[in-house]
């Protein structure tokens, strides 16, 4: 039989995921999402009847439910007592609390965000919107201008593809010659991590995807004073801000983009994502 | 010996050639452009001293000279009486003023916005600047999402390489059997523009780029709902507004993109152009 | 009513096109074409009374009709007197040859060749045959070579977008401001022709696609003792066959690629052309 | 103090590999490479006196050292004993050549093959080679052919990346939900391998990299009587030989080919490896 899908909270991905479900023909409820305008709203009780609940990305924020889209608050710690061990719990980065909520409560959560096929997926839109942002703050095209883009993960690899296909000229550093033999293999050129000081002050605009601190204040003193600098790497991100600020140079703080530059896309990676897990278990979907 | 360079009005593009002129240590005067912190700036009795006056693009905005960059006002009929025949006239989109000036005055205007090379250097920042107005007016990724490219002139032609490039799934249309071969050798799908209606359903993305009016009533009501159309040809465009919007659909109008995304570029083309300009004149640079 | 085809001589491309003219659903009948294992083999009599009739790419070899794959001989001069005025003939690379049938004996030549469409669909497996050629010559990848391509006609432009796809060092020489714009705005680096004198000995490659003796002697010297020459400019090419032999540079001639490499694709472009024809003649099809 | 490097029999990629060595200046002596043309050989004697001695790739050929560029023989098993303890031997596809060597001789062999960085390198002229086979074997162009490539490992990737780029229809079967994810962010068709069956008429081309039999009987019925199929496969490969042959499918076995399309980069590759090993164990370069 068909599971009712519950969706609790979360950003305008979880609308959109609503809407997603419901073309797909799935039987779906929504609450929190009111003022995104989500459709099948229903009560907290009724929501909290569903087969599988679809928590926020993340779950909470602090002790709360993540809840943007509404104006009622939920602490967390309420909400679980009123759930049961048949329920299925999928939410996004939801770190520890997994384990937390089957210890203490015998509840089932799984990850549906840390799953490497949602992680690809939401490159994609990262490196669009790393892409957005830097066209939206430079007074060039990004064809033809310098860029250099630090690590060669998932987002580096993206981002250096897109970036080479507008015409720019793509530098990549990575530590490992693994990664540097595939950013060559790429076409891009490549530069050894370590190397990068003394070879700053050639890039229009530097992409950090590395969660690292990389631009401390010894290499933003190298960079161009009209150097755009985009931190795409998660709080604390790679750049030494204060430093930054004293040299005036412009860093852009860019974490979780896909949810707000392309949430209809991050939806699509939430909902396939939601399938793999429900077939991988033997669900119906 | 080195001419002087005097940059009359304009806008941020012309800031810019100021600007870079400078870097390649030409003779530059400027004046109109304070309000854009342009370098080298005089009185307008100065400015007119120069060898070669570099005139706004487009020269005029009605009867007066096109000063976005300064709060003074100047009659263009009472430019042209101060200036001397052994002065280069040079501006941007000069239509018939280069035969009239010649006619009236003896004096010598010529174009450095018409010549192909500048049109190619500023449909590249025109393709990007699409590229980022699709980017910011949809909650999707460029990628995989279905685009329609009307029309296959030097924009068309950037555009469709560029969204390729990103991932999305491109059609362009146009008229003529040799530029439907192009768009398939360049790894586009392609179509008749007569050949469009019925098929403009399943697009996410409209560019038009040809001057004409392709989206009519009739054909807008073939689009979706959440279908983006971006027209990028010249007043009055290519999309019949009055029904666009009695249909609700969402059409953005963009022309002028390079001064606005990527004045720099922009500058550096008109640049370029000039340098040919003198070049093929046998004048000194 | 459904004109009968009859495909006269040829090469495996007019193999190739029968076969796909029957996959359409054509009245086809073939002659000359035995040793290519052409369907719908019939006497020359008999072939004769098609309505249209499909000539060779190029029509002649010398005073006969080029017949590659057949043991007869047939004098051209011999055939015309054979037509009758109210048979449509299509040839390819017909050159002043239907001028003359129209004088003399009063039959309608067409070309199916020239056709802007006909010349970029070839453009498209000669640009892949090229690459072909360059990689059996090399014990390099084109990966991280440097290449050269002189002249940015239509195989200049097609071969360009390859090279560098396939992760190559690309310099495409023109002559024009505005051709050089566009390999800029393609990606690649430009050079004017004029300036490659000085250049020359860092490339790997140098395809030649422009019909002008552009590598003399001089030039040749320049070049690297393993630098590999691809000619792709009908005879007599763009190169200094004896310099280069004295110099001992590989020079590799290599006209009529896409009847050698791709026939297949050849033919799929003479016969969208022939369609065109009948189209545009308003002929039934 | 330099290091002398013996390179001890190979084939061609041994012979580009002295001369890289030579032209960054290294001490070199080869031998067992005289067909190839090998510059600086030397007896066997003095070779083995080398600080370094490279080993082929892979080291041997049955019982003895892998030697096609000389008319000697040597069987393995008497070179051993003839080696120091303080000598480092590098090798290509050791296998566990190198634990056998320091148990029964003390012996220190490392692979400069088996590395990352060095299966990267070696993908690379393994795509172009693929893609090379593809044009020679068929009668069209890659660009419009509809190309499957099965696993998306390195050789995969980079297949996929060039073939798209020639303008194929790609698409790619893979296991793994997060590889199905990557081929689709890389503008690919995705298909998981155990869907594959039902869907193969429609290629031109098939590439197999995957070392599994996925092209059985049952699949290998229905593609197409002209689809070519290219393994790329270490043996036995992915084709069932057999049903293809009664099937009258045209398979091309693809093995090592980097060494036969372009051994100065595969010995480019090889250099590079080398390098990292020495500068990893803190040996003078």
């Amino acid at each position: 039989m068909k599971p009712i899908l519950s969706i609790l909270g979360g950003d305008m991905r979880q609308v959109h995921l609503a809407r997603l479900l419901l073309e797909d023909g799935k039987d779906v409820m929504t609450w929190g999402l009111e003022q995104g305008g989500a459709p099948k709203g229903v009560s907290l009780d009724r929501a909290l009847e569903g087969d599988v609940l679809l928590l926020p990305l993340p779950v909470c924020r602090g002790e709360r439910l993540n809840l943007p889209l509404t104006d009622t608050e939920l602490e967390a710690s309420r909400l679980w007592p009123r759930l049961r061990y048949d329920q299925l719990l999928l939410g996004g980065m939801t770190g520890d609390l997994g384990r937390r909520l089957m210890t203490d409560h015998g509840l089932t959560l799984l990850d549906y965000y840390s799953r490497e096929e949602a992680q690809v997926a939401n490159a994609v839109p990262t490196a669009e919107g790393a892409i957005q942002l830097a066209m939206e703050s430079t007074d060039r095209t990004l064809h033809a201008s310098r860029c250099l883009i630090i690590g060669y993960g998932r987002i580096g690899r993206l981002l250096a593809d897109r970036l080479l296909a507008l015409g720019a000229e793509v530098t990549v550093s990575a530590r490992k010659y693994g990664d540097l033999a595939w950013i060559q293999a790429w076409g891009c050129q490549s530069v050894q991590t370590g190397a990068l000081t003394g070879q700053l002050e050639r890039f229009d605009l530097i992409f950090n995807t590395a969660p690292a601190l990389i631009l401390d204040g010894t290499r933003l003193r190298e960079t161009r004073e009209d150097c755009v600098i985009i931190d795409l790497a998660s709080a604390p991100g790679g750049v030494d801000q204060t430093a930054a600020r004293r040299l005036g140079r412009q860093v852009i703080l860019a974490p979780g983009l896909p949810g707000k530059v392309a949430p209809r896309t991050a939806a699509a990676a939430i909902r396939d994502s939601i399938y793999h897990i429900l077939e991988e278990r033997g669900e119906p979907i």
